[in-house]
């Protein structure tokens, strides 16, 4: 049985888009969505633009370097939907609840990724192939 | 420039991810996020086990028909996101920004989806490889 907060507490915080063309793929949001993209940032050798909207963002990442992940996930896979992230009231709680569950996780002690956040990636193996990151 | 209606009300309705296993994937939801599954139900082809979280959704999908779309994708690529909805404050001027845009539709016009809420599908070759869905 989870506590309450937890429960109440979940959100979709992002939903991260490996892209080839940032300025073609920006177009879509802002034109047809009404979106206003964030500045340019780098983290984890990616270029990443987020669009806000409600609770949720969009993350759209292309490679800075080819050698990080993004770079490889292109390589390997072309342009699609690279992770999902949620936010989680206590992100050490989370991933206390995911070891005692048997969940994979990539890291097991949360670090910082953009915008200084506290993160954590799940491994895709554990999750139905699907990479997933939690933040608080 | 969109009218400040489009800016302001666009919100990312939900992911929708394809599975194998709808109780498998349905535990990390229920277990470490602590969101609450929904009543199954059956739209095009497949079975459907929504969970909210805030302003948003998670839609686990999986074939209740082989040959519909969802058990094509999963024949064709394995487990792992299927598309994105984004809720606009008006699908039919959403659409026509599309149109005028040139994104190619999947839906030219609104069609009836999951609660009979209005949807229309954007073709992921005009969207970087990513499959879209709009409601409102």
């Amino acid at each position: 049985m989870l506590p309450p907060d937890v429960a109440a507490g979940a959100r979709l915080a992002h939903v991260g888009i490996a892209v080839r063309d940032l300025e073609e793929a920006v177009a879509f949001y802002r034109d047809v969505l009404g979106l206003v993209p964030h500045p340019p940032q780098v983290a984890d050798g990616a270029t990443i633009v987020g669009l806000s909207l409600g609770e949720s963002a969009i993350e759209l990442l292309t490679a800075a370097d080819q050698q990080s992940p993004i770079g490889k996930f292109l390589a390997r896979h072309g342009p699609g939907i690279h992770h999902l992230c949620f936010r989680v009231p206590d992100l050490g709680a989370a991933l206390a609840r995911c070891r005692a569950a048997g969940y994979r996780l990539i890291d097991t002690e949360p670090r910082r990724g953009a915008d200084g956040c506290r993160i954590a990636f799940l491994h895709p193996k554990s999750t139905a192939g699907i990479l997933l990151e939690l933040t608080d």
